[in-house]
C-alpha cells in the first residue's frame, strides 16, 4: 500500500474534526454579532445533531443551550473544540483542552504567524502545548470545517444548498464559506470542506488525504497561497489522483499574489513555474481563478471521468452556435462530420434556412419543441461524437409563448409555470439520461433563470459561455492524460 | 475631414433605418406565434410612437393596427419598411416597395447566400432591385435594429432594462437580441444595435460609421465572423477609435469557428493573425468571448478613457484579495505601496489581525461600516494610485446582520430592506463619486443580489471575479495606447 494513503478514512487526525459526536465552543455568546455567536448560529441552523458545548465565562445559557464555565465542568470529553477566543489566551485555554483530554480542535482566531514576530512565537507556543497533550488542531487563522453530508458548519456562514460532492482544501477561510452561496447557484456543494489558516499542526496535505478517502467526494478542489513541504505534497496527490480527479488554484506565483498571501496567512509562495512542475507531477489539473477552480470541478462531477475530443454543437442561434464552435477549436477539440444515417434522421426537423453541419442549427423557424426531443436524441446516437454541447435559450417569457404553442392554456401557464417546467426539464433530462453521450449546456441567460436551474438541479452542467464550457470539458480530457501518465509505472519511477 | 467619418449622422444610410417616422411591416399577423407577429409585438410593447402601418393580404387589422392589403394602399410612403415574409416573396416585395417610392427597408427572411447558389442567385437579384430604386436595407438574413432610445425594437425579443451607451454591429442577430437581458443584468444597455445579416446592401462598416457619429453610443461593439473589405474596414474604424473606443470578437480565426460562421451568414472567414494584425491597425481592442467584449465595454463606458496601472485593493476577506492581486500582476498592473500619509490615515480602521499593505484586508473583526465609508475615502485619497479595486461580499443576510449592528430593529429592516439597500448605496456612490480616483468591484456573489444590483444600475461595474475585473481594466489601459498610436501621425502614414 501506498503510504501516502490511509487504509481508513479514520485514521485521519481531521477524522473527528469532520465528524464530530460532540463540540465545546469557545467565544459564542448572546451577543449575536460577535464571530463566535454567528458560527455557533450557523452550527445550530444547519441542525447540528450531536451535542454542543458552549464555554462562557459569565453567562448561564448561550443561544438557549446549557453554558459552562470552563472546560472542566464537562460529563464528557467532547470530540472537537472550536476556539473563538482573543489570541492572548488561545494558549492557556489549548493547555486547559490537555489536561481535560480533549485530543481535536479547530482554532479560528487569528494574530499568530500572519502577523509577525510576536504571532510567530504565540503560534510556536501553541504547537508545543499541543504536541505535549497530543492535540491535533485546524489553525490557528483560519474558519475550520463544513461537512454539510454531518450537518456540520461551525462557520460564520450559513450553509446554503445541499450537501455535494465537491471536497475543499483551502489556504482562504473565505473560499470555504464564501462558496456556499456560489456554488448553490451552481446545483453544487461541498463534501467536505477545510479552511487550513496558518497550518501550524494539520496542513493542507492532510486535508488532501482526508478527502482523497472521503467516500462522499468526488473532486478535490484546493486553493493554494503557498506550499510547505513539497515532496510530501507530490506524493500524496499522486496517491490520489489515479482515482480521484484535484483541481488547485494557486496565487502566489506572482509578485503581487505573493504579497498579499504571505500578509493572509504568511505563506511563503514560490515562483509560478515551480508550481507548473508540481502541480504537473502531481497529475493535479491547474485553475487560474475560482471561477475556473469550480467549473472544472463542476465539469469533472458531472461528465465521466473520460471523454474523447468530438463534439456535436447543437444550437437555435448561428451566432452562439459560432462562438461556441471557435471556442472548442481554439480549446483543442473538435467538431466531427455527422454521419449519413444522422442526417437522414436529422432531416425532417431543420428547415432549408437551418444547418445540418456542426454546429446543429435548427434556427427559429420550426418547431422549438423538436430542440428538446428529436434532435437531441438523433444527436446523442451518432456515433462519431463523444459529446453533445447544446445552446439553451430559455428566459421563461420565450417559454410561455412555447408552451401556448404546444396548446397550454395562458391560465394554466401563470398558475403552474413552475410545475410546467419542473414536468419538462423532468423528461428532458430523462431523455439525456436514456443515452450513454455525455451533455454540456451553455447559455448567455441568467443561471437563475427557472428553467436553467431546473436543468441545472438535474445534473446537467450549464455554463454562462461556451467557452467556460469548453474549458471545463478540456480540463476533463486532461484529467484522463494525467491520470494515465501517473498510473504508467515508467512515470511513476520518476 | 476623414472621408471615412460621417459629417452627420444624417448622411448614413441606416439614419432612417434608426430613426424611422413610419414603419411598414410584411409578415406579421393575428397568428402571434409567427416570426412577424413576435417582432410587431416587441414594437408595440416598447412603446414606438411613430407610424405603423402592417401590410397583410386578408386582415383588415392586425395586433389591434389597421393592416392594408398593399403597400401601394398606405396614404404616405413609410421611413422604413421591414420584411418578415417567405424567401420567394421578398424579392416581388422589394419592386413594390420601390415602386411606391420607400427608400429603407430591413429584410428578415433568410434563404439566401448562406443556403447555397440558388439562395446566391436571388441575393442578387435582391440587391439589382433594390439598387433600381435606390433602397438601402439591411439584411437579408437579419434581425434588424434595435434603438432603445427612440423606442425602437421590431426584433423577435422584448428590449429589456434601459438605453445605454454600447453601440453594436453584429454579424449575429442573436447577439443583438438575446444581449438585452444579458446587458440589464449588469445594468447596461444598447444604444443602438444592428443585426447585419448577409449585409447585401448596407454592411458591417456602415454600421460602424453610424455608431460612430451616435452621440448616445460610448463604446462600439462588433461581433465579427468574417470582413469583406478589409481596407474599408480599418479605414473606418482608424477615423473611430481615437475618439471613441471599439471593441470587437472575431469568431472566424479557427477551422470549427469558420465552419460554423459560413453556414450562419455565408461569410467568409480569414485566419486568425490577419484579424489581430487588422485590429491592431485599426485600433480596436480584440475580445474572446461574448463575455470578454461586454466586459470591455462595460470597462469602457464606465471608467474614465485613460487609467494608470497602479491599482489599490480593499477587502475583507484575505483569500479573494489574494486572488485579486495575482490577477492583477498576471495582467500586467501594479499594486503600489501605500503612502505614508494614507498609512497613518488608515491605522485606526485596520484591526491587528488586517493588513494595511495592498491588498488593505480590514477582516471581518472591526467595525464592516467602515469599509463603506472611512476606508475607501482614505484610499481614494491615495496619491501612488489610479484605481481603486473594491471586494464586495454583500449577500442580503450580512447586509442584515450589518444593519443590526448600526440599530436598525429587525422589523423596519423587514419592511425596508431594499430602501435601506438603495439609501445606503447612494450614500456610498455618492462618497466615491466626490473623488476623482475611478473604482470598480468584484464580487463571488450573484450579480443579482440587492446590494450589487444597486452598485451596478448607479455606474459602479461589479465583476463576477477579479480576473475579469482586471482583464477589463487592461482593456482599458490598451484603448488609451491604442489610441495614441492611432493618433500619431507616424503611424498613421503607415
Amino acid at each position: 500500500m501506498n503510504i501516502n494513503m490511509l487504509s481508513s478514512i479514520k485514521e485521519s487526525p481531521l477524522f473527528k474534526i469532520a465528524n464530530p459526536e460532540s463540540i465545546a465552543i469557545f467565544g459564542a455568546s448572546n451577543n449575536i454579532t460577535s464571530m463566535g455567536s454567528i458560527m455557533l448560529n450557523s452550527l445550530l441552523s444547519i441542525g447540528y445533531k450531536g451535542a454542543i458545548y458552549p464555554v462562557h465565562l459569565k453567562e448561564t445559557t448561550v443561544q438557549n443551550l446549557a453554558a459552562y464555565k470552563s472546560i472542566f465542568d464537562l460529563h464528557e470529553v467532547p470530540d472537537l473544540a472550536i476556539l473563538v477566543l482573543p489570541t492572548n489566551i488561545v494558549c492557556s485555554t489549548m493547555d486547559q483542552l490537555g489536561q481535560k483530554g480533549v485530543k481535536h480542535a479547530i482554532v479560528v482566531s487569528g494574530g499568530f504567524k500572519e502577523v509577525g514576530s510576536q504571532g510567530k512565537h504565540m503560534e510556536h507556543e501553541l504547537i508545543q502545548i499541543a504536541g505535549k497533550y497530543g492535540i491535533r488542531f485546524l489553525g490557528p487563522n483560519c474558519l475550520g470545517i463544513a461537512n454539510p453530508h454531518q450537518k456540520l458548519n461551525p462557520t460564520p456562514f450559513l450553509y446554503e444548498g445541499s450537501p455535494g460532492s465537491i471536497g475543499m482544501a483551502s489556504q482562504s477561510g473565505s473560499f470555504v464559506t464564501q462558496m456556499f452561496d456560489y456554488l448553490k447557484r451552481l446545483g453544487l456543494g461541498f463534501s467536505t470542506a477545510f479552511s487550513v489558516g496558518n497550518e501550524a499542526n494539520i496542513d493542507i496535505i492532510d486535508c488532501m488525504k482526508y478527502l482523497g478517502a472521503c467516500p462522499n467526494t468526488k473532486v478535490i478542489s484546493m486553493y493554494i497561497e503557498g506550499i510547505k513541504n513539497g515532496k510530501d505534497f507530490i506524493d500524496t496527490a499522486r496517491s490520489i489522483t489515479p482515482h480521484k480527479p484535484i483541481v488547485a488554484l494557486y496565487v502566489g506565483g506572482t509578485e503581487t499574489g505573493k504579497q498579499a498571501g504571505f500578509s493572509h496567512t504568511g505563506a511563503m509562495a514560490g515562483p509560478d513555474r515551480l508550481y507548473d512542475g508540481i502541480f504537473r507531477q502531481s497529475g493535479i489539473i491547474r485553475a487560474h481563478s475560482i471561477t475556473e477552480l469550480f467549473d472544472f470541478c463542476w465539469a469533472l462531477t458531472s461528465l465521466p471521468r473520460r471523454i474523447g475530443r468530438r463534439v456535436i454543437i447543437q444550437t437555435n442561434s448561428g451566432g452562439p452556435g459560432a462562438t461556441a464552435a471557435d471556442t472548442i477549436g481554439r480549446e483543442g477539440m473538435e467538431l466531427p462530420r455527422l454521419s449519413k444515417k444522422t442526417l437522414d434522421k436529422l432531416a425532417p426537423f431543420i428547415p432549408h434556412t437551418g444547418s445540418i453541419k456542426n454546429p446543429v442549427d435548427i434556427t427559429f423557424s420550426r418547431n422549438q419543441m423538436d430542440f428538446y426531443a428529436h434532435i437531441p436524441e438523433v444527436l446523442l446516437e451518432e456515433e462519431n461524437a463523444d459529446l453533445l454541447m447544446i445552446y439553451f435559450l430559455a428566459p421563461t417569457n420565450m417559454l410561455k409563448q412555447m408552451l401556448i404553442k404546444m396548446g397550454v392554456s395562458k391560465i394554466e401557464l401563470n398558475n403552474n409555470l413552475d410545475e410546467i417546467i419542473q414536468k419538462n426539464s423532468d423528461a428532458f433530462v430523462a431523455m439525456l439520461e436514456n443515452h450513454k453521450k455525455p451533455v454540456i449546456g451553455y447559455t448567455y441567460n441568467s443561471l437563475e433563470e427557472h428553467f436553467i436551474q431546473a436543468l441545472i438541479h438535474r445534473g446537467v452542467p450549464v455554463f454562462p459561455d461556451p467557452k467556460r464550457a469548453a474549458k471545463a470539458i478540456g480540463a476533463v480530457i486532461r484529467y484522463g492524460q494525467l491520470s494515465d501518465k501517473i498510473k504508467s509505472p515508467q512515470i511513476n519511477a520518476i
